[in-house]
């Protein structure tokens, strides 16, 4: 496994995987998205998430990226997904969050925020194939109280998650 | 927030969360625990669970950590539990799986390997209050095929399974 090590004082920095937290947030039947302003993929629509940082749960840290990224108020329903993105080493814990009141704005890290309809989502400009993931796995489950979380997308869903980033 | 920073070079060490994966692993009625053989809690009881490693699934990483501390080739079955344990800032990922044929040994960090029936636990020897959660809450759902994972025990439970740790 490659370490860094710093070359003077030889402080090894091991590379643990990171964790971000955040969620599938609705109002009624809208999806709540955001546009991103930093890169990667900026100018392209992303779910509420980030870090979670040091001593932070990770239901707060979905609730703390909601108000930044969108300066939303968001009610906490239940884990909708565990991602494990093996490639650069990240866990994506995704919940199914509701918003408390229709208000919201972009934050420093978002262009735009806006609540869509189902049909109306920008699907040919998502941000990552977690967000496609998400979105879908939580249509599937959006009239059930209790479901078991899903993990990364196979098959069909998988393959279509991945046209998103070659565009 | 501390940061760890190289005083010669300036590498900035960013501490992020750390993310343990593990499985409450039964065979037939019966729970397999490991003694542990390494600081800290060194001879007290555990699940099979460890830190996730880079480019590594969580469920990937919770087959491995039930080979390396039980040589115990495990199925997951689905996740239990998402803790969040903020004091040492890990995340622990829970699953529930079955243990696939009651062979076992201990490997290089347990001293013991044992299946133990629920009431045989040594409830006074366990290692962290985590196993006493994951226990009991897989315990509530044991007959159920779907159901919401937990996250961190509340009231009379996270009492219970802090006695442990006065030990």
């Amino acid at each position: 496994m490659e370490r860094h090590v710093c070359a003077d004082c030889g402080w090894v920095h091991y590379d643990n995987p990171k964790i971000v937290v955040g969620s599938v947030v609705t109002f009624e039947d809208k999806f709540l998205l955001c546009k991103r302003a930093i890169h990667p993929r900026k100018g392209f629509w992303t779910l509420p998430a980030g870090y979670l940082e040091q001593n932070e749960t990770t239901a707060d840290g979905a609730i703390r990226e909601a108000y930044e990224e969108a300066t939303a108020e968001i009610h906490i329903r239940d884990l909708l997904a565990v991602y494990s993105v093996t490639h650069i080493s990240q866990v994506q814990i995704m919940y199914r969050s509701i918003l408390k009141e229709p208000e919201f704005s972009a934050g420093p890290e978002s262009l735009e925020v806006e609540l869509f309809d189902w049909a109306e989502i920008p699907w040919n400009d998502l941000a990552f194939p977690t967000v496609y993931w998400a979105l879908h796995q939580y249509q599937e489950i959006k009239d059930r109280e209790s479901f078991t979380p899903f993990s990364n997308a196979v098959g069909d869903m998988l393959e279509k998650s991945l046209e998103i980033i070659r565009r």
